[in-house]
């Protein structure tokens, strides 16, 4: 049988458990020009809380009674199509199920004899897009410049970090705890990390950044980006990748220091990365170079079961995870 | 003699008359390389505002028991200087006072045979420059598309609006009272205007950009900038120039919808109009042609007497003034 996750309201605040129902239907075959994929992970990021909003954004909003939307990766077990074949792996938005057809649209073929298949869920994937697209052509970072990173544990900002790093930035974090910013130091060697639960983060921004903030990489928002704004340079730049600090909140924290972008001639740009789609290959091909280099670490936290959908996604306001983030949908 | 005003104190929200002192001193002389200026006329602009508080910021505050700082033009009464003779006239930073001296640093000569001497610090000064720059380089306006202007009666909004129907595209204006929305729709050839003192800014930007908005020019921040934000289309740029509304506000407005810019790929740009000095002459020489094609007009707003700085001051805040705000300081 095939279990399948299907919105079933739309939540206030921080989603909770009727959010969501896991229902069983039988596994679906394949028409003429589809594949059936038996999905085995999906990936859990920060951009689902806003795809279950009512709202108009870059993609429709999930409706009620349809299976979350969630990129995945998993294997053709059936092809009525003329491209691919049983057993070929593709990724894509798959969705939060365990089978599912295609025609295979927005989805591609990828190699895993020496890349694990969590990878293209992860910095080979959406996430790892992100964070080069967003460093390099929103943040447009040079030789020499200070980076602000938040999220730095994070699979998008962790990479975004890194990629800073081999450019020949210095580059400080911030992440939550000193676990997490041991392992921003330590293990993805960021020149500092700051740690946002037990330090004042306007005052470790300016003790970290002296002269201030050339670009700032956000994926968090909130009074982070207000403490990055007071510190920006003359022509500083803010990527906005994200703001997990505010997707549940009801009430909107806007950044009282927007002023400081008029007078540091500065950016505030946003960007999705959907619009960089043209360039994916050439960026995935860079990101494994890197990784096969050494040069660019990359870490999977991975819960198992489709039925602890709702705990893990909360994993991600919580914070209580390191890495991209990743679920085992696949039956046991 | 020479009357000056120098500043006695920092105010809190809006100036009082407190807040500067009329002084008055022997008329300077010249010495070595240095030139006396009889000063005619200055410009009062919101930014001034900005100049008196004790923050860091584009340029060093005014320092209490100095003269405000002011554009201002005058012409030459006595000179010890290379360059510049006795009836020259120079634009540059004089300051609030009727006679100084200057070796000539920011001073530029200017020819009034056929522009009157207040253009130049109006439309071929900086309102102007900034309006051009901001405008073309940071709102990148292109033919066709929607584009909102805010303050758009006054010395700089009134000049970007022209430029964006020059070049092509659909310009809706925003001012306060019907006077100044007739004034912009029919003198300056918006193609609408708001009136933000008697409609729902959010409904009418709504009904007049109903594909929403490409480029927002913002002169004014607090709740017209976020409604300009929940507008805003794919890939829409908001050139932010002022935040008039904000000057003297104890508590700022901060822009609630500022993830419009993630969703719509968009950016929030600052400019400082100091940043384009090098390119100043081949903008007021563009500026110009447009003024004698009948493609561009402007308007001053006259005032007199230095006696009368504070009150003509705080029309730029109420709004009780059309286009350039300008006192003539000579004594009459």
């Amino acid at each position: 049988m095939n279990k399948k996750l299907i919105l079933k309201k739309r939540p206030v605040g921080l989603p909770d458990e009727d959010t969501w129902q896991l229902i069983t239907e039988d596994i679906p075959s394949a028409g003429e020009g589809e594949v059936v994929i038996k999905n085995h992970y999906i990936s859990l990021d920060p951009a689902m809380r806003g795809w279950i909003n009512d709202v108009k954004s870059y993609i429709p909003p999930v409706q009620i009674d349809e299976v979350m939307r969630a990129g995945s990766i998993g294997v053709v077990i059936d092809s009525k199509h003329d491209e691919y074949k049983e057993g070929d792996i593709l990724t894509g938005w798959g969705g939060v199920q365990q089978y599912y057809t295609t025609k295979g649209e927005g989805h591609y073929k990828v190699d895993t004899t020496h890349v694990p298949m969590t990878k293209y869920i992860a910095a080979l994937g959406m996430p790892g897009m992100t964070a080069y697209f967003g460093i390099l052509d929103v943040g447009r970072i040079k030789e020499g410049e200070t980076v602000l990173i938040s999220g730095a544990a994070g699979a998008v900002g962790s990479v975004a970090g890194q990629i800073a790093k081999i450019k020949g930035c210095h580059v400080i974090g911030i992440a939550g705890g000193p676990d997490k910013c041991g392992y921003v130091t330590n293990t993805l060697g960021f020149d500092a990390c700051i740690d946002y639960k037990n330090e004042n983060i306007y005052k470790a921004i300016k003790n970290h950044c002296p002269k201030g903030i050339d670009v700032f990489f956000d994926n968090v928002g909130g009074e982070t980006l207000d403490a990055a704004l007071a510190a920006l340079r003359k022509h500083g730049r803010i990527a906005l990748c994200g703001a997990i600090s505010q997707y549940n909140a009801t009430d909107v924290y806007a950044p009282k220091n927007y002023l400081s972008l008029l007078v540091n001639s500065a950016t505030l740009q946003g960007f999705i990365v959907l619009d960089y789609a043209h360039k994916y290959k050439e960026a995935a091909m860079q990101m494994g170079m890197w990784m096969m280099e050494g040069k660019l670490k990359t870490e999977e936290d991975i819960y198992e079961g489709i039925e602890n959908f709702h705990e893990t996604f909360l994993r991600l306001f919580s914070g209580d995870k390191r890495g991209k983030l990743v679920l085992n949908i696949l039956e046991q």
